[in-house]
């Protein structure tokens, strides 16, 4: 992409804390992240405040659904609850399910593409654990066609991705058994992962394969079809901030230009229903056609190939969907994406690693924070400061965050110049 | 601005409609908007997924709360099933309350100019009609502060706006009785120029200055504060349809460049909380000095002043909102707004016209799509094509479209070359 995009860096709260708990709020969820941001990437409120007086800088927020968790919209302009620097800054929400912060990412780099702004703050946030998970499965469905497929059903998504789990092994003739033991393989790997991140929700968490692959029992029973508990991300609070700037920005405030930058992305929608996504995938070799499209957008953006990239961070809402990822990013051809896991090659020592933060079953998953904190990860890995989990090699990486059932497709690769 | 963002055309269902009443949902409410919209802009559905299969078209949903009225979010993603050809289609909602559209508008014409699309679809929606009007009431309160100025009040926002009226009499330290006469020939000429428009709400509904001005009477109980009904934008269904292309592509489709153009825009956030937005613009000659920056932003991207603006819309969900917006855009000094309305200045045939269409107390308020149905009649506008309510002089319009209580403030100029 020719107009450069610079990424300072950014914070991510703890997954592992339940803000209700803690008797704190959004502000306060809001504020801690966005101070500790901007710590990171030293700016402090008065230069959002001279930025914003010279009309150089504006916010981006992801959320899903905060209308439900907190009964609250209008969520740009929440900002200004949060310090005052934010009073005439612009800002505005952004949503595709939990790809809401992909979204935001979208819209604001554009901007910066577009010469509007020098700095951008995108800020995706959930809090998830002001209702009971039943209740929050419902709220979630509303990323699905509701009245077709969660009104009335207990875990709407679950059962969704049960069906994806479904359709992998009988469009790849798959031997069931094989595919469910590379489903735990993954969790496996991502609950292992998530115990070097210090902000992943699951660090204090037990997993093992054998107890991933016993669904079904008292202890990972099962949640959507053949898939268990083990198979799925869990509800989370938390909130991500990434700042993103102009070459003339990083000129005037740093004096240095070996940021980070964003090389390509890709976005497309699938159909929303999941039969519909299916009957229209029929003629294709990948099960996600648009999944697959929306990687490749962003490859030719990028004048990449597999072969640049270092490593992935993608949408294990369920294993079966990080299954389905693995093809999709070129890894392997479709149908054989067994032999990525089984090979151990998506391991953080692999070739390819994928999610080396813990991924959404590890580290979490704050849904409207998600794309924002993979974006983060990103970041971290390029420039060396994934403290914990840092991989060997990762000049180039590459996320692919999805809402509903691999409905919204966003990918973005981030690496060095 | 340099980059040439060029407005084709669109579409506005019959704000008159009740959808429910109908038997009706959202994919028939957005069904008809873009088959009129596509008609409108002489593309069809074959087009769409041409410039699809090439990535140069995209769609940018405007909608406020979805997730209530309908029980449904990604709503970006729910246009795939209003036809096939939106399969692959990249698509997200944008969000800012009342001022959603505008969101989506000010996101899709970004795209046009960072060159990543060559046509923009942009859809404002919302569908109001599904609740009683004490529940909608209370949904529209998530665009304020909810815990602090909406839970458990009837009607947040008549008493929000009600203080603006309160604030505006002390600010300027007008007389209530003069200030009061003068909302009542707001919402007057409002109604009477929604009389003229074919798709308004209100065409077939009687309001006359004595009717007005009767407030707190059977047939204008008040509403918020010293607000009456009359002085109120209605619960709206309803959808607008705006398409922006590049030159590229309407050099190919087109063959001519005599498209009006977006000539500038403004964004600003003020505080959020009514009381804050307050004590914000204490030291300020402007009750609402986000507002008034927005547009100065506006002119000074079209490198315009107020002489250079033959007619506009604004966000009249109160008469004291359109009251504000006179001296916001210039056409008074603050504090003087009572000369633009006594002298007609602001009527259709005045000078200055604002709401030729009738507004949003006319013509309408679907909270989502206000901010495209604005755009689509600066369009109209500007082409000669506002049939029934076609202002003579018509070159250049603002539009001022804001989410909460004046919080969100979006401003776009649409003009011919």
């Amino acid at each position: 992409m020719k107009d450069k995009i610079y990424v300072l860096g950014g914070a991510q709260t703890d997954f592992e804390r339940n803000w209700s708990k803690e008797g704190k709020g959004v502000i306060a969820l809001l504020r801690e992240v966005i101070d500790d941001g901007l710590k990171n990437i030293n700016l402090d409120y008065y230069d959002i405040i001279k930025l914003n007086n010279q009309g150089r800088v504006a916010c981006f927020v992801g959320n899903f659904i905060g209308e439900y968790y907190i009964n609250q919209g209008h969520l740009g302009a929440l900002l200004t609850e949060v310090h005052p620097a934010f009073y005439g800054v612009p800002s505005a929400r952004y949503e595709a399910a939990c790809a809401s912060g992909s979204v935001a990412l979208d819209a604001a780099m554009t901007k910066i593409r577009a010469n509007d702004y020098d700095l951008v703050l995108v800020i995706g946030w959930e809090l998830m654990k002001t209702v009971d998970s039943k209740l929050c499965g419902d709220y979630l469905g509303r990323a699905a066609l509701y009245d077709e497929e969660a009104a009335g059903i207990d875990y709407p998504f679950p059962n969704l991705f049960g069906r994806l789990a479904d359709e992998t092994i009988k469009k790849y003739q798959l031997e069931e058994e094989r595919y469910l033991q590379n489903l735990a393989k993954v969790s496996t790997k991502n609950y292992k992962n998530a115990k070097k991140n210090p902000n992943a929700q699951t660090k204090k968490w037990f997993m093992n394969e054998e107890q991933a692959s016993l669904r079904g029992t008292v202890t990972n029973s099962l949640i959507g079809g053949k898939l268990g508990i083990s198979d799925c991300s869990q509800v989370t609070d938390g909130a991500a901030f990434v700042a993103l700037a102009s070459e003339k920005l990083i000129n005037e405030y740093y004096g240095r230009d070996n940021f980070p930058i964003v090389k390509g992305w890709g976005h497309r929608v699938a159909p929303m229903r999941f039969d519909t996504k299916m009957q229209d995938s029929a003629g294709s070799k990948y099960l996600l056609p648009w999944t697959r499209q929306a990687v490749v957008d962003a490859y030719n953006k990028a004048n990449m190939t597999i072969h640049d990239i270092d490593f992935f961070e993608t949408h294990d809402c369920f294993t079966s969907s990080e299954y389905a990822a693995i093809s999709a990013f070129g890894i392997t051809e479709p149908g054989s994406e067994y032999d990525a896991i089984e090979s151990g090659l998506t391991d953080s020592n692999g070739d390819k690693p994928i999610n080396p933060s813990g991924g959404l079953i590890g580290c979490g998953h704050p849904v409207g924070a998600t794309g924002v904190r993979m974006f983060l990860d990103l970041y971290k890995q390029v420039t060396g400061k994934a403290v914990g989990y840092q991989l060997n090699k990762a000049d180039n990486g590459m996320m692919l965050n999805i809402g509903g059932s691999a409905t919204t497709n966003y990918v973005f690769i981030v690496g060095n110049e």
